[in-house]
């Protein structure tokens, strides 16, 4: 039997420990799935013959060094700042190690360590980074393997609630971590790049300009710019495109709405509210307003941003119920963005049999043999339930086919890496299919945002 | 004769030089002015017979030791980081120290050592800080002492170009630091109270949300809200004062122009611009609107932030030449706010005669033998010209005073200090007066913000 480590029981583990478990009679696999919360790993793992539960701090040294020595393989699922240490333990008994986040410069620097034990350090294997990267690769090498040269590359990632779920204004819920929902943009102006030319969006414009797309079945999205469009410019080979952008998909109107909070400043998370724990949902709104004796605070906040009384957009603040003057919100020391998302939590969490969905979307435009040419592709996957969620799904099992891939030497690539190969990311699609993440790709014809093509 | 020495020629030094120069031989001064630039140093002292100039680096530390010992008492004239290895010599050298800025953690924690060496460090002795604590605390004062029970303090201060000068639409030149009016507001949301009730302006809402003032003879003015107005409210005795609020005052309709920059993200001073050494006034504004290959970066700019062609806001936008397509900013590496500072240099640096005025407002709102009272306290001080400016006035005359009251044991307060206790304040604001800065103080009927005042 060989062991695979999981570290980490949460909310996105649940796809990839079924993937793993279904494959554990063939493969001769034991899954270890180890958390702080026993009952929580045992409860995930459900009596399976071959798995355990293990009670796991990866802050007590000896327990967590114990677990990694007895592995075949790691795979941490936690956060992302935690994953150094398993890591650099990771190095000391040459096991390999999958996850699903972002390459920290501390991940980053222990590359030449990595390749001289002959282990593979996968990262960015998820959805957002990961599904991304690879489906992106795919077809950029395709198009520059037939001689194309890339003109345009934009992608957008959401996550949303699924369409027969979607039964609030807003057309949104949280079907992730709320915090990152409610500061997503912040830190910086957004940076992207169109027909050469270097384009930034503060924070105070961000979800005022945003993009249209239509995606099958689906209909209408809409999409605001990631904070560095150009992160993967020079990994995806693309130094010279002209057009670069990525973004965050929405239902439209969405953004128009949620910049009543940003421009109130509801969403800063830099400073404290006095007094926070004693504020109802109205005081908190008030604090954003000028004082005034008598004036109501709907009359202020409507001239203040200039709200027609009859704009879907009030309707939308009503669902919330942000005027109740009754209802505490009730958190002590809170930030602004930590008392929005409570009282967004109140009508954004998921219902018991809502579903989620993960919409994705690439635009490639190219130049090849002489004519301008354009493919679109685009993902939609539904979460089944609560337990095997679109995004457990799409973060769950690129990582789990790639943990089994390195531990059977299919993949080969030594390092601390992400899924840009295509001995990587071909196999790794290719399977994904065979769960529903499958990408539908046209060709549309190239418009590009240039004058020859402007009606 | 008794040495006094002053670190730093630059432009707020040139009324502190004279007053000094001005007592020397009725109080047997020698004024030693150091700077890393002695010609500098040297025509400002204009061979004075009681003074001479020293070329200083202060950070050769024996050059700086030796100069700090010679001294009787030292000014810091440096940049406020600059002051804490000059205070600690002082310390050595058991020499008394006057600065005009805020007092900072490193200095704040010389407390106990400055006062067991029996010595005064006296900071934010300046204008704003400095003139507007003087002033403030002279009425709170007077106030209290006779039973009064303060319910509104609001305090306003501006550096402005005076009005015979006052030539462009924007009713503004740079008269100090330009980055700091570029960078002003940044950094968190405003914070104030008002009638009790804590109140937040997010940066992006800042210049939207201003206050009218008229000062007697001036005509009308705004003022937006400074960052933390409620810094001074411990040190002042403030705790239970329902309205406290501090703000910067500009001329009418600076603000609701300056917006513009704001919304574009053209104060950022947090990323560098790419190719911002190429780029001319017109590609720098067209990096912050969406790409288009014919629409006019004038119409995007207009349809992006909802600018009539009549408003004013675009006259106002034409006179620094934003549009001018072949006019190179020509900074490497440059943040948005250094290339914007660089285009407002062009139109807001002050002509050879242009002379600047500062202007400082108070508002005092109180309950006295049970009735509502409010006293308004007005300053308006002129520049000369270019040497003697206002500025220069307001922050140089209270240093100098103080700074000979200390020598003279006429200001006796131990420790890091700034001037809030009548033993300091009442007799540099009675001498300030000879130098024509006069506070007009009047009463007006007290409003507040309550509905019994709302008609």
């Amino acid at each position: 039997m060989r062991n695979i480590l999981i570290i980490g029981a949460g909310r996105s583990s649940s796809s990839l420990i079924k993937y793993l478990l279904d494959k554990s009679e063939d493969e001769n696999l034991h899954i270890i799935l180890g958390d702080l919360d026993l009952a929580s790993a045992e409860g995930k793992l459900n009596n399976h013959p071959n798995a355990s539960a293990l009670q796991l701090d990866i802050f007590e040294v000896d327990q967590r060094r114990a677990a990694i020595k007895n592995a075949a393989i790691v795979i941490s699922m936690l956060p992302a700042r935690f994953h150094i240490e398993v890591a650099k333990d990771c190095i000391s008994f040459k096991k390999s190690l999958v996850t699903a986040s972002y390459v920290s410069p501390e991940m980053k620097a222990l590359h030449d360590n990595v390749v001289e034990n002959g282990l593979t350090f996968m990262n960015e294997i998820g959805v957002d980074p990961g599904i991304d990267h690879m489906s992106a690769m795919e077809v950029l090498d395709s198009i520059r393997d037939r001689g194309g040269k890339l003109l345009l590359f934009e992608s957008f990632t959401g996550g949303l609630v699924s369409p027969d779920c979607d039964d609030n204004l807003w057309n949104y819920k949280f079907t992730w971590n709320p915090r990152n929902v409610v500061v997503s943009g912040q830190g910086g102006a957004a940076k992207f790049i169109q027909e050469g030319k270097y384009k930034y969006i503060p924070y105070q414009k961000l979800f005022r300009r945003t993009e249209f797309l239509n995606i099958d079945g689906y209909g209408k999205f809409e999409a605001y710019a990631n904070r560095d469009s150009l992160k993967y410019r020079s990994v995806y080979g693309l130094d010279a495109i002209p057009t670069l952008y990525r973004g965050t998909i929405r239902r439209v109107g969405f953004s128009r709405a949620w910049n009543i909070f940003v421009q109130l400043g509801m969403t800063d998370d830099s400073y404290e509210l006095e007094g926070s724990e004693n504020m109802t949902n109205r005081e908190f709104i008030n604090s954003f307003l000028a004082y005034h004796p008598t004036d109501s605070i709907e009359l202020k906040l409507r001239h203040y941003l200039k709200i027609d009384q009859d704009d879907i957009l009030w309707s939308k603040l009503e669902e919330l119920d942000i005027f109740n003057s009754s209802k505490l919100i009730g958190i002590k020391n809170a930030t602004p963005a930590q008392m929005l998302q409570k009282i967004l939590m109140d009508s954004w969490t998921l219902k018991p049999d809502d579903k989620d969905m993960i919409v994705m979307y690439h635009k490639f435009g190219y130049e090849l043999n002489g004519k301008k040419e354009q493919i679109d592709s685009q993902l939609v996957v539904m979460g089944d339930d609560q337990t095997y969620t679109a995004m457990a799904k799409t973060v769950g099992l690129p990582v789990a086919i790639a943990c089994l891939k390195i531990l059977n030497n299919e993949i080969t690539k030594k390092g601390v890496i992400i899924p840009i190969d295509k001995e990587v990311y071909a196999p790794i699609l290719s399977e994904l299919k065979d769960y529903g993440v499958v990408f539908k790709e046209r060709k549309v014809p190239f418009l590009g945002y240039n004058s020859e093509n402007i009606s």
